[in-house]
């Protein structure tokens, strides 16, 4: 796996925001609270707020240039932030911030493979202190998050698993698999497609073990950042 | 499972089309070639051909009016129509239909859960139909197709795993989980999403083997409208 | 005059839906019921509902793939769909819907000329069948369609009038002219076109003798799909 | 019928270019002359030009501030542009124009009802003058104007026929016609919609027979335009 | 300095209105007035009214046709229409009018260099007359306009100063400059930006100078028109 | 003046990349270089290149979440970045980058102020370090940089110039100005905009002075980051 490095609190305005960096991939999650829920929640029972998330590539992040998407979203874009939504939504108790959205914004500043499992994983830290935020200034009693989420690839490539893939790596491997795993081992996403080759059984399960120990030694790095305190 | 009914040669013009019913979901699938490829495979090597799907939902398909994509396509809709590509492609020598691009359109008539595997499976057998026809126009020497593909939905509700579920189903399961499989029974896409609860490990491979045996029968009935003729 | 075929109750969701064929066109007209109107009706005195409707074209309807219009509607779009607004607006009286917007899809599976015309014709029967639906469920207490309308497109080829036209038959045609007109034999919409020559007052009131026959016989067959039950 | 004024050669920079008024309606249309068709064109045989047309109101125009078209083109303002672009090709031999496309933009400064027939109207003078440019240029051999073209609405208002409507008589018509004829007394298009009530061929023939008498003076006017010189 | 002539009350229905001629540039500025406020002023303390710019060229405008800004607008129109509405709103005390907002829509009919300073200049007087509306109507209790406003363009051209540059003149500039001033003789805007050649301090004084010299004789011309009735 | 920061070669893949903090205000600044020009150039005589600039903001950058520009871009973006785009053409000779086009992106990561200012000065860098390194890769034969630019944004509040405004300091002052100047002293653009009030010559002048010894020091702090190396 990559070094991984998060710097929190890295902005001045937004309740959560850092710093995730995962090899040479860099991104900056931060997490905005606004007073409002969107249309479909307003007369939701019991009431509940929400989370959405957006996420974006700096035109300078990829090798060639990444041309801003200002007419249309792409679908691949589309595809990315709604999972990070679900992601962070399913170790979120919604009820307990009812009247709130927080939108996950996730901006590539650099990136080499790995930016959607590194926005989860950083989002998750950009949340847990909006979260705080909110704690703080009593605008909800308890705290919502049930417990971390962490996020990352893995592949298969000349027969072998391969975790935390770089742009070089991934572009070559197989099969291609993001996997979302909570705090307390449980799925909360698994997205597995096959790139020119299709995939067996075996390494179907060889990927989900080595996934599960990769997102474990994250989690441990997200408790870190808060027992450290 | 529901009840699956395929109706090949459904419509006039498209090299492929069927009429796929699985249950009360309706999906028209056609398969239409057309004599370029995309851009960035124009100067490809070795070269190459695209298949590529759209997806679309009639306003009348859904209980309540599904309003027209017209500005722009949703989140939902961008995933979709990606997965179905993905999930065909994988099962095409895409150099063995150098210069030629076939559109996938999947237009859903009534609506009653599982519409994004069901286009796939009729997508497949409308894929395969086009194929034939290109090699009898000549347009191709052999049969791009290396073996067929289907996909199912599978779930997870109080306890229980369920395949293929209707709408009612599917809005009540703790997990949703997508599954392509090829004939020879290998993965080409697996996609599991927590639904409110996060799912351990057990539970994904109770789901995995449902899945197999599911798409194997439909697989079985694909199969069938050809040994029939 | 091509054979005509209308399936009522062609699907689950909508109050009202058909299936068209003429010839080899076919066209699925759904009516839903909204209960709301649009902003200009608002405050109107006295009160009263609205009627619009919505036109679209499946991909594989035509020879060669029909675009999606997915970031903005063609001109050729807009006109059919204010065409079938205002036809079907013309025979209701909409003060006896006050609060309601129906919506009219008219969706053209296949396509071989007369696809507006047909969208008329059968949206007139999904109009039908959602008026009875909202009787049936005291939404109303009046029947609001004051009676029966259908269209056809005539033409003029080689000197002679024809009606009905298929796409061959259009694309060859002088003139081309839409009509829509009433059980009682009133015209609604007078649409005709000069294509390549002009025409005369003799040609006209040939093409409008035509047109007045062949809708009796539509409306004929729209209005034993009643009597029958 | 209104008072009709028509200014030519209204502005600097147009092939053409004419201000019309009627009654208190006002509009520029202007003919650009491009080198280029239209992709449907390219291949012609034999090779043709082009006519098409742009239709827009300025904001100030209405009585109520008209809303820019700056994000999609209305419905009402694409029929609008179909019907001017339609009815000026019926009179011209496109294949005297071959690799020229002529643009007609009909700018409204000021609208009083029948703002697309004076569209027309002088449409067809500021085509007229761009034609004979091109003859004078030598871009263009033959004059390939055919016959003049001009256009007036009629319309039922108390059981009788008004012709020219202003914006008033327009909102309170039970039928609204609009109909475009040649010099030569034929038919290019008629438009004929029931607002309200129904119409039957009595009232049809006694409009026809008004908005023919009411072009030929139209079509004088036009005609004087060039004795004149 | 070219030809100035301003024409009042250039159209029927906007509550101010003027053709304003400067040389060969002709532009059309109307000011309507709207009994609502954008979202951001609704809750402002004290209460205040907007004014606002829209601005547009007609397609035969220019040489070159100018393409409808119909999917969006250029950078160079946003930029125009976000001068003349902050220059019209340094002259207007906006707590006068609370609850209203005024748009000036400048039109540019025919364009031969300054069409951004025409629509200030013109744009003052159409508001001018829309606020008199307004305390005819009373509507207001209190004129709200501080004093005139105007602009012109300055240039720097073979080491000299030029003052109203037309198109020709504008294009081989080496300096373009455009100043708004008050009646006062204060500035309102500057706006100045190298062509091709930066400019000194030396430069930049002429040009002030000129410009303030020519804006004083424009608004003797604004001011003249309300003098002589 | 506040503390001015600038770190070259931020990221990896841009030609030229620097983060730029000027007190809290931190934007990314990258040159990329492609290798054709737009249309517009294609058969310009001299060939020449071309140097724009897009600008942009993170949604956590500012106070309040700022709504990302994903179906169109603003009026304040779109002068921004024609403003940047302006500053760094004057400084370039476009004949030394024949056939090329360097896009300048500037993302503010956080603003406090000064932002556009700051890109223009960022961008130069940035720009730079593109130049050396098509010198190096031999892609172009001499420096076609003439000499440095910067630019800093000056106000007047309560009587007194004040430099390089913070946000709260530009929300309260009198007249905002930006200023972009080169490094021998000379005028590339003045943008004086009154916000309020309007200001006499004296005023100007003391801005003028103040922008001219404020983009002295800047340049030498990127001159410095040439030297030291």
């Amino acid at each position: 796996m990559r070094n991984l490095k998060i710097i929190k609190d890295y902005l001045l305005h937004p309740a959560g925001s850092v710093l995730i960096e995962q090899g040479k991939t860099k991104v900056i999650c931060t997490a905005i609270i606004q007073d409002k829920v969107p249309p479909f929640l307003r007369n939701a029972e019991p009431a509940q707020g929400w989370i959405t998330a957006e996420y974006s590539m700096l035109p300078g992040a990829t090798n060639e240039r990444f041309r801003r998407e200002r007419s249309k979203v792409t679908g691949r874009t589309a595809e990315i932030q709604r999972l990070i939504g679900r992601a962070l939504r399913a170790v979120v108790d919604l009820t307990k911030i009812p009247g709130y959205q927080i939108i996950i914004d996730c901006d590539v500043i650099q990136a080499d493979g790995g930016t959607r499992t590194a926005s989860i994983t950083g989002g998750c830290v950009a949340l847990y202190d909006a979260f705080q935020k909110m704690l703080k200034e009593k605008l909800i009693d308890e705290n919502p998050l049930i417990e971390l989420v962490a996020a990352i690839s893995v592949g298969f490539q000349n027969g072998k698993v391969i975790a935390d893939l770089d742009y070089e790596q991934d572009s070559q491997a197989d099969v291609d698999m993001n996997i979302v795993m909570t705090e307390s081992g449980e799925f909360v996403e698994i997205q597995g497609t096959a790139e020119g080759k299709t995939f067996d059984d075996k390494m179907l399960q060889e990927m989900l073990k080595n996934a599960r120990e990769s997102i474990a030694k994250l989690i441990e790095q997200q408790r870190k950042l808060y027992s450290e305190k």
